[in-house]
Parts: C-alpha cells; structure tokens; sequence
C-alpha cells in the first residue's frame, strides 16, 4: 500500500505539503493541490484518518447536536455549520436529540467515544449535568449553559426591540408577543424583554399572554390553537411579535381562517428570517438572526478552545429586521 | 484505565452483554443497559470507538451527501435518516454538498479516509464518475446511479397519477407540470410522466411549458420569474402540478400577488408533503412521500450491503395524496 511518503516523491512535493493538502490546512497552490490528488489516484493512496486519530486521541470531527432538523431555523443554522466546518478541515456528526432526553445521553457517550474535536449545542432541552467533566469544548448557539466553554447568541434584545419599535411606526396600538419556547433562560427569553422595554417607554399597549411551559408544545412545533386562543380572547390586537417565523407562519394561517387581513389588520413580525418567512404568503417581515456568521464563529472558538487557547464565553452578534408583506 | 472487563465484572454482566450495551445492538433489558451505564460512570470507562474502528477498519459511521440542508424536503430526510441510523446504532457524518463539484470530490475523499461503513446519496447533481470504485456501498435516495448499490425512491410516475386524477375529479380543464429540476434522468422525472398519461388518457388538456434545465434555478430554489411567465402567458390555466412542495409555495405567492384566488381559480397539488406543506396559507395539497420508511429501507441496505449481504438495486415505495386547502 502506497504511504504518504510515496506520494511526495512522486509529486516531487515535501511530506509536510502533502500533508497539507490531505488535511486542508494552511495555504496550499492550486497547482500543488492538483499535483498531489493525482498522485493519490495514481499509487491508490488511501490517507487512514482513523490511524492518524487515534495517535493523536482526537479527529477532526465536531460533534453537532440539534432538537429538530426539520426546523426551518435549525435546517439553516446546521447547513451555515457545514460550511463553516467543512472551510476549516473539519467534518460534522451529527445527531438530532428530538428533544428526548434519553436519546442526549446516549449521544454525549457516542461523541466521547468517537473522540470528537469538541460538540456545538443548538438551543433545545437538554439537561445541564449531562454536559459537566466532557473533556472537550463544548460551544452552544442560542443557548447559555454554566459548563459551556463558549456561547454564540444574536442580540435577541435588539430585536425585540426592533420588532416593536417597527410595529410603532407602522401604526399598531395593541400589541402582543407570542413566544414558544418551554425553557428556563434562554437568550429568547430576551425577545420578549427587549419588546416590552419599547412598549413601556414609547406608551405601547401590549398583551402579555403568559407563557406557554409546554414541552409538548415546543416539540410539536404545532402553535394554532394556542394562537387562535389568544386571538379570540383579544380581538382588539393589531400587531403581533412571534418569536420565530414558523409560530408567525401559523398566525398567517389563523388569520386567513378567521378572515383577519394581514397587514392591513394585524401586522406580524418573526424573528430567525429562516427559508420560511420568504416562502410563505403573505411573506414574513422578520428579525434576521446572523446564521452564517454565527456559525462560523462557534466552528472557530471550537477550534481555538481544542487547542487550549482562551475563548470568550459569551459572544453576541447583532439583528436586523428585514421588512416584507406582513407589515 | 478501566477496561470491558472492569465494566463486566463490576456489573455482574458478561464480556459480550456489555459490549452489546456499548454497541446499541440487540436486545437488552432497560435494566442490563442501566446498570452499565452505571459502572461505567464510576469506573469513568471511555469505549474507544477509534480503537474498535481502526481494527475493523470501518466504522459505525454513514457519510450522508444532500445538495441543501435547509431545502425543507431535504432536512425532512436528513431528519429521517438520522433516526433509521441511530436506532441501528449508526451515526450519520453529514455533507452538505451545495451542488459544488468541486467540494463533492473532496466529500468522497473524507469519507473514505474516515473508514464510513457506506454512502446514503441524496438526490442532487454528482458526476456520476466521482462514484467508481468507492470500496464501501452507495445508497441512492431518490437518484438512481449506475453504479450505486441501492437505490430507494417513491413511486413518482403513481405520483403524478394522483395529481393529474386529483385536479380532474376537482373540475379542472387545463392544467400545468411545473418541475424544477436540471437532471438528466432523476427519478422525479416519472412525476411528469405519470401525470401526462392520466391526462392523455382522460382527455385532460395539458401545457407543456417545457423543461428548465438551469442550474442556477435549482440551486437558488427561486422559481418565481419562471412561474409568473407561465401563468401570464397561459391565464386559462386553472391546475397546477408543481414537483415540490417549495415550488408549490411560490405559486401561492405568484398568484396572491396576481389577485388569482387558491383554490376557487387556481388548484395547486404539491409533491414531497415536507413541513412547508401545511406551513402555508392555504395550506399545500400535495403527494406525500414515505420519507421515514424511505430512510430505514436506506440505512437498512447499507448496513446489509455492508455484510456482503445481496441487497435489492431498486425499491420503490408507494405514495398518498394528502388532501389541504389549495384544492
């Protein structure tokens, strides 16, 4: 079998170039890069990476955890981490905890066993202590955790605020927010507190509905009757903050089933600017969470922290509200 | 550091019961599995999956190509998938491949390297060359290769049956296939012909608007120009097939923006049934594929082509129409 040493002397290139390339690291010509994959394909060269692992006790792996794939939002952030990943070197393993705590355990002991570089967490429900003595870095998104090495959130204040700086200015006088979420402190909760400080300095009326605390509710992703509820109870409401562009794709839903004209009625504000909110009609005028660049920095701090370097623990990117047919 | 045989001796349990526990494989009592995690936790036991894998040279790993991640019918997969994988103690390594030729090469190359016990192809546009000589097997997911080892699809040509018999039963006159794809012979291309034998056979008068094979289209998912040509062009036009639910999505948009109400002038049958379907307004009537069963059978004929096993080339599984709102 042909070793990496072979491939050099038929490239005429250094090992450590070689090695380069197989890796993805660091500046490579495209001409070397060529160069070296079809001497690969000429000696039949097979780069072992579980060996190289192995001696080093770690991969190039990152361990992803989601709660749902087929979230619009988590579709996104997920694919944004593929590519940041895949820019770095490294690849993703996956596993989507379906909010199933049983299943969470299970995954922490599969990626300590395949010696990942580190987990990114997303969001969803999973029990803090499952998270202490992991031994690698452990980064979340939109999601604080005491043991977390690194936590990467949008500026969910902001955009509550925006949101309801935006309804203002587009004439609304009741206003309610609309939250989903079944979890003690998440940044979302700041949504709603960044709405609210709007609404009390500018003298808007808003509803506050309570929570909904239910798990069931959040893993179903199904919001209708709890926003039909809301809706029959307070029929004087002209302008709504969901706290993601699926509850406000429901509102749209309702709204069409009640005959309650959207925007002229009722004006609806998301929050993640998933595929979504351009998808559905009317589209959603939305707060757009930064998932490229969020993405990218939780790869990065991954990556930094896997090599012992200090990382900020808490890094928070800005929003923007990006207007369409819903306002 | 503690060993198997630690783990064995601490919990009373055999070698192989633990090994069993560790590997997720067979039965095990809720109790067996309890108490292993148990010991393992007080003897701090790591499994060292590199170790196992390296000796086998393979590992319990399935590297998963799709073109988008944040496609809605693509996360749904991804989702499914994820679940078949790690009820049959598998994990997926997930490659996003964008439609970029160039970073599917290197895909291929990591997979190899990474010892992945197969390949699951979802759909999308991959030279079918990349392929040759892979060592490992290929599942095709809706794709069918020639040299891939399985292919799983949904019966598209009884697919396009359902909708063409659909819209004629809801009084229809003269309908229209909008596809979106830019392959050469895909399996979704049986949606189009199933469609146009029913309407042939019916005397249902059918627009051929001819095929879009730009890439470009594709990979932006933006069908609206191409949409909104037609239906201007055509305005007697009062049925639609769309070969996905996101196209389906659009046309709800295009005709919200044109004043052309859904379903009273326009019917609209979707394909896929992913969750935009009923995330609409008014929701999507549309051809639900068996994602789920399409996944197990996927993971199943890797894990059996893995053993050598002889694995059928071609399964199709049969498809429902999903009665919404947009007929």
């Amino acid at each position: 079998m042909a070793t990496l040493k072979d491939v050099a002397k038929e490239t005429g290139l250094t090992v450590s170039t070689v090695s380069r390339v197989l890796n993805n690291r660091g500046y490579i010509s495209a001409d070397a890069r060529e160069r070296v994959y079809e001497a690969m394909k000429r000696l039949n060269y097979q780069p072992n990476e579980l060996a190289r692992s192995l001696s080093k006790q770690t991969t190039n792996t990152i361990g992803v955890i989601v709660p749902h794939i087929d979230h619009p939002y988590f579709a996104r952030l997920l694919s944004s981490l593929e590519t940041a990943a895949y820019k770095s070197g490294y690849k993703l393993l996956l596993f989507n905890s379906g909010e199933r705590d049983e299943k969470e355990d299970r995954y922490l002991e599969m990626c300590k066993g395949s010696r990942v570089a580190g987990i990114i967490l997303c969001s969803g429900r999973v029990e803090t202590q499952c998270f202490e003595g992991l031994g690698v870095p452990l980064v979340t998104v939109e999601r604080f955790l005491e043991s977390g090495t690194a936590a990467v959130e949008c500026d969910n204040r902001q955009g509550g605020r925006l949101a309801a700086k935006h309804l203002l200015e587009r004439g609304c006088r009741k206003v309610v927010y609309l939250g989903g979420e079944n979890e003690e402190n998440m940044p979302a909760d700041d949504r709603a507190l960044g709405f609210m400080e709007v609404c009390l300095r500018e003298g808007l009326e808003f509803l506050d509905p309570g929570r909904e605390k239910d798990a069931g509710l959040y893993a179903s992703l199904d919001y209708h009757s709890y926003i039909e509820k809301i809706l029959e109870a307070h029929p004087e409401i002209d302008g709504i903050f969901a706290s993601s562009d699926v509850i406000a794709a429901q509102v749209i839903q309702i709204c069409g089933k009640k005959g309650i004209r959207i925007p002229e009625q009722v004006k609806v504000v998301g929050f993640d600017d998933c595929g979504l909110a351009s998808m559905t009609t009317p589209s959603i005028t939305t707060i757009r969470q930064p998932v490229d660049e969020m993405a990218q920095l939780a790869v990065e701090m991954l990556i930094r922290a896997n090599r012992n370097e200090l990382v900020p623990s808490r890094t928070t990117l800005p929003v923007t509200l990006i207007r369409r047919e819903t306002t």
